[in-house]
């Protein structure tokens, strides 16, 4: 496994870095950026939480925009933010913004021509945390998040993962996407017509039948233009009253689907990872 | 003065909103950000920052990057980010990134073909803040800051107008642009070869000379790869000693040019400016 740093920016005392690797699992070049807080550089293995972007975002997004890296310094904690998807010239691709390059959805797709590159879900559940591992000073004690397909894809891997994850959390997450319309989009192209192969990666579903519990936050904004048609967060709550799943869900009056409804509430995110992750 | 209001998000209780209006200063269309604290819903008046961003930047890159709604909801400061320079297709332009639009420098320019929209000392002096305090619930209590471009405009600005500002702060300054490559053809272009007339815009000359003292506080990254070249923070130093000026100049080990820098230190900026705000 060979890494190329492309970059390196002090932050906070610590140092956010991106990198480009080869993965086994997409079959292509990755990006990926790391924030290794101060304590990182003092021998001692930190803790990571992944972050899983939305729609059209690459590791980016959410380096540049959250404001994550001041609580991360505070706490110790590392934070690795993945890409949304394969990336390049020989990867299949879509017009819309929806499906294709940045927007993977965090499943293997099964179907072709997505099936030769599109595998987010093997790379995040276990190669990118892998390659991490056995690179920097970082420890096994994970948590995920992520916001909006990201939120899905964090909800999800952690529902069908609870051993591998202390904690998970979601910004506005794409709560049933087997009956949203960007779900279904995807779920079709990338699983096929078979809609018993989509409830594997359905947030809602895992929770009404989840019998392990993984502590979980999510917020939503009450202002975002993707709430009712898109995110549906009342199904996370009916299947959390199913199966007993202790979940705290959020509304925030007035906020929408933008960066800036995610700054405004990470620091409690972030606290609240921490508080699983150093037990 | 018609304003038309481009976006909104809530943002740490607060709003953060882009604007359209016609500036009579640089003869064409102009576009602002202004970030207003939950205490300006209220019915109090707030008093503002003006911020003054560098090279090829708008007003997005320290509203989505620097992180500072946080502080200054806490701190009841709405915050102002200007554009760079006059935009459009009839605005006179330059292939280099380091001069025409996107790169105003903050003068008057008095050469052709820029004297016909490059006004951008009037706009930030004058036209900017008689919209914003004549729009938006906020006093005329005024600080100013910037980015290494911005940093020059923002002392300069303040050192030529000390009744007008409570204090001023720079992150990475271009400190003494007659003698670096980005302020002499910026000067040269905008002012003519006459170099008697670049000093009036020069912050080292400005602070060498004054009389009346702007409380002022600088940052200074010493990983910045245009420390040496074009941002020699020394001439500051040198200059403050010669008129007795206190500023406090931090040299920050390791940082970068970055707003991954600007955000690591916004937050001492805004505490500062507010205790000259809140007297």
């Amino acid at each position: 496994m060979s890494l190329e740093k492309l970059s390196a920016n002090k932050s906070f005392g610590g140092w956010h870095k991106q990198y480009r690797h080869y993965s086994q699992s997409l079959n292509c070049d990755m990006r990926f950026a790391i924030y290794l807080p101060p304590q990182a550089s003092n021998g001692a293995k930190v803790a990571v939480l992944y972050w899983l972007s939305g729609l059209t975002c690459s590791d980016e997004n959410f380096m540049q925009k959250a404001g994550a890296q001041r609580i991360a310094a505070e706490l110790g904690v590392a934070i690795v933010a993945a890409d949304t998807s394969p990336r390049g010239e020989d990867v299949a691709n879509d017009e819309g913004y929806d499906l294709g390059q940045g927007a993977g959805f965090y499943v293997n797709a099964t179907q072709a021509p997505w099936n030769r590159h599109y595998r987010m879900y093997d790379y995040i559940v276990k190669e990118l945390p892998d390659l991490i591992e056995a690179t920097f000073p970082v420890s096994n004690k994970r948590a995920i998040s992520g916001h909006s397909m990201g939120g899905h894809g964090a909800l999800t891997i952690a529902m069908l993962n609870p051993e591998r994850y202390r904690s998970m959390s979601a910004f506005s997450p794409i709560a049933n996407p087997v009956n949203c319309p960007w779900g279904v989009k995807a779920f079709t192209a990338y699983l096929g017509e078979d809609k018993t192969a989509w409830l594997k990666h359905d947030a809602s579903e895992l929770m009404s039948k989840a019998s392990k519990f993984v502590p979980a936050l999510i917020d939503q904004g009450q202002g975002d233009d993707f709430l009712v048609e898109q995110l549906k967060p009342e199904t996370l709550t009916a299947a959390a009253k199913q199966s007993g799943y202790p979940i705290t869900l959020n509304l925030q009056q007035g906020y929408d689907h933008s960066y800036y409804f995610i700054a405004s509430f990470i620091e409690s995110h972030l606290r609240f990872h921490a508080t699983h992750l150093n037990k």
